[in-house]
């Protein structure tokens, strides 16, 4: 029986949802994807910190109450966050990092990637912080360790996207991508069409759970912009810091322009795109971008995400669905896992 | 270096598109993809048969004339059709067959993969046939042999569906499925919502050279009952055959209810669908559905196809994208040969 010993690092919302998942699904995995998970330690910087190699309780894990230092009253818990600790002495094969995003420096999370990647343990990770800022280093490493670092979720949640584009449009020749990249902004934009104000639309968009109390990095395209980074890194091979894409948001778009829009039949779209010309130079922006209702995104309508690839041989194919979300997010984690898994099966089954 | 050698069964617009990719790509794709193509024989009903195993020269079959017997003048070429000669003699690694759809029974194409799969050739094809009536017997002879069966083109063209959801939707707890999976069918919708009579629409469809001289097929459902056959198949683990998939067409459709469906913000769409119960009945039919548009599938219009995978975990992804063309489809043998290179070399890279 295949086992994976996880560590979580943050445990939000995410990492929250990816232990829910496997309490309640972990039977039918080893059935239908081979391995099951077992959490072997966890650290958060508001609940603190547990080590138990033999596998936490999933049904406590799932209780813990949102109390600062709640961790403290699992097996090996402490009241403070030992992120360090748990990377190191939790004997974990996989580290789920879900902590907060710094959009500046991809810190500490890109820290905690590299030491747990140092130590040859493969990493998950939703957080866009490291994949924008250091995916190249990352994964170096973890190939020079043997193990793997896999981040689908730092796009648009569990929705396929990097993997994808790698992995089933390979010799499609990819030269573009534009996408609906940030659900709140595409939203307030919908929303904006029924006739909301910006001002509005923006608090409609916080009191549905979607905007943050700041809305400026996704109203300003700042959250956009680190996932263009990451898919032109990823997918057209460009060497792009978050800075070097131009990035424009939707607050200046008035409702009039909006509405005129859809009487045209067209649609407003905040749009992350990047485009490789043939000696290999890649440009990349955020801007909002008027399409003609026939463009498959212009139909996306509320906190959906979707993203067109452009390919030279078989033209555009779009995929779509959640951006965002807990349990889809932390699906996100799961298929990083999936897909470790099944590398790693590909090597045993031919020893 | 690795060369894969292909022999070619059929060579009509799909087979050639693939020699016309490898002629214009060998060189991208050995840096790429690390392989590239040779073919090494070649056999159709009409043009005749080639087997040259050190490899046919590229621009000579790309320049072959359509004339009966052509493929005589090639080296080692024959006037006639020598199918079985060219599985067993010409030394192929693998098999692209792209001979015609038998929608009864799927041969004579089940019978050349059997035989390809037997010799312990790898097969690729985009022929819904085989793969509708006798997946699951081809997929065991390869798996015997170590060798593969892999078939992404019988649905959707070079649009990833079975590889998406097998792959980058693993663990998701796929319940279900919806799609547009015949281009000509929604083209004539479309153009009937734009005022055409169905008669019309299936005349300009014809002569855009989508629809066939009798496109009864597409019409009338059955090209999409072999493609909701081989998803529901694939996917959900059903085992049906195309006679358990109930199918209706879109001969029924009227331009008046096409018309009132767009003036009350909906869509006539032909729909194939799947849907698995909680005891893993497995439910399938083919039928016009009236969708509203908020419908991911409402605003796919003209001869693209699109379809919803419906997950527990993630809820609904769609992908969208060509369904048809030689080159589109030519592609799907491609990227069904950059999977099996891929397990290939995880193996290689193991030993």
């Amino acid at each position: 029986m295949i086992e994976y010993k996880v560590a979580l690092i943050g445990f939000g919302g995410v990492n929250r949802a990816l232990v829910q998942l496997a309490a309640e699904n972990n039977a039918g995995w080893l059935r239908e994807l081979g391995f099951q998970l077992k959490f072997v330690g966890v650290s958060d910087l508001y609940l603190g910190s547990a080590i138990c190699p033999r596998g936490l309780d999933l049904n406590d894990l799932c209780a813990l109450p949102s109390v600062k230092g709640a961790l403290e009253n699992l097996p090996g818990g402490k009241a403070l966050p030992e992120t360090e600790e748990v990377i190191q002495h939790s004997g974990a094969d996989i580290v789920a990092e879900a902590t907060f995003t710094n959009p500046v420096d991809g810190e500490p999370a890109s820290s905690y990637c590299w030491n747990a990647l140092n130590k040859g343990i493969s990493v998950v990770t939703t957080n866009k912080g490291p994949v924008a800022f250091n995916a190249d280093a990352l994964t170096h490493a973890a190939e020079l360790k043997g193990v793997f670092f896999e981040f689908e979720g730092s796009v648009m949640s569990g929705t396929p996207a990097i993997r994808l584009a790698r992995e089933s449009l390979a010799g499609s020749d990819l030269v573009g991508f534009e996408g609906i990249l940030n659900g709140t902004s595409n939203l307030v934009i919908s929303s904006m069409e029924m006739g909301l104000s910006f001002e509005e639309a923006v608090e409609k968009a916080q009191r549905l759970g979607y905007a943050e109390a700041d809305p400026t990095a996704d109203i300003e395209g700042h959250d956009v912009r680190l996932k263009v980074t990451i898919l032109a890194n990823q997918l057209l091979g460009a060497k792009l810091k978050p800075r070097d894409v131009t990035c424009k948001g939707i607050s200046g778009l008035t409702v009039q322009a909006v509405q005129d829009a859809v009487a045209s039949n067209a649609r407003w779209k905040l749009i992350g795109s990047a485009s490789k010309a043939p000696d290999g130079t890649v440009c990349a922006s955020v801007e909002p971008k008027l399409l003609p209702i026939e463009n498959s995104l212009a139909s996306v309508a509320g906190a959906i995400n979707a993203v067109t690839f452009k390919t030279r041989v078989l033209g555009d194919v779009t995929v779509r669905g959640p951006g965002a979300g807990r349990t889809e997010t932390a699906y996100a984690l799961l298929s990083d896992i999936v897909s470790i898994h099944r590398k790693k099966s590909a090597v045993e089954a031919s020893k």
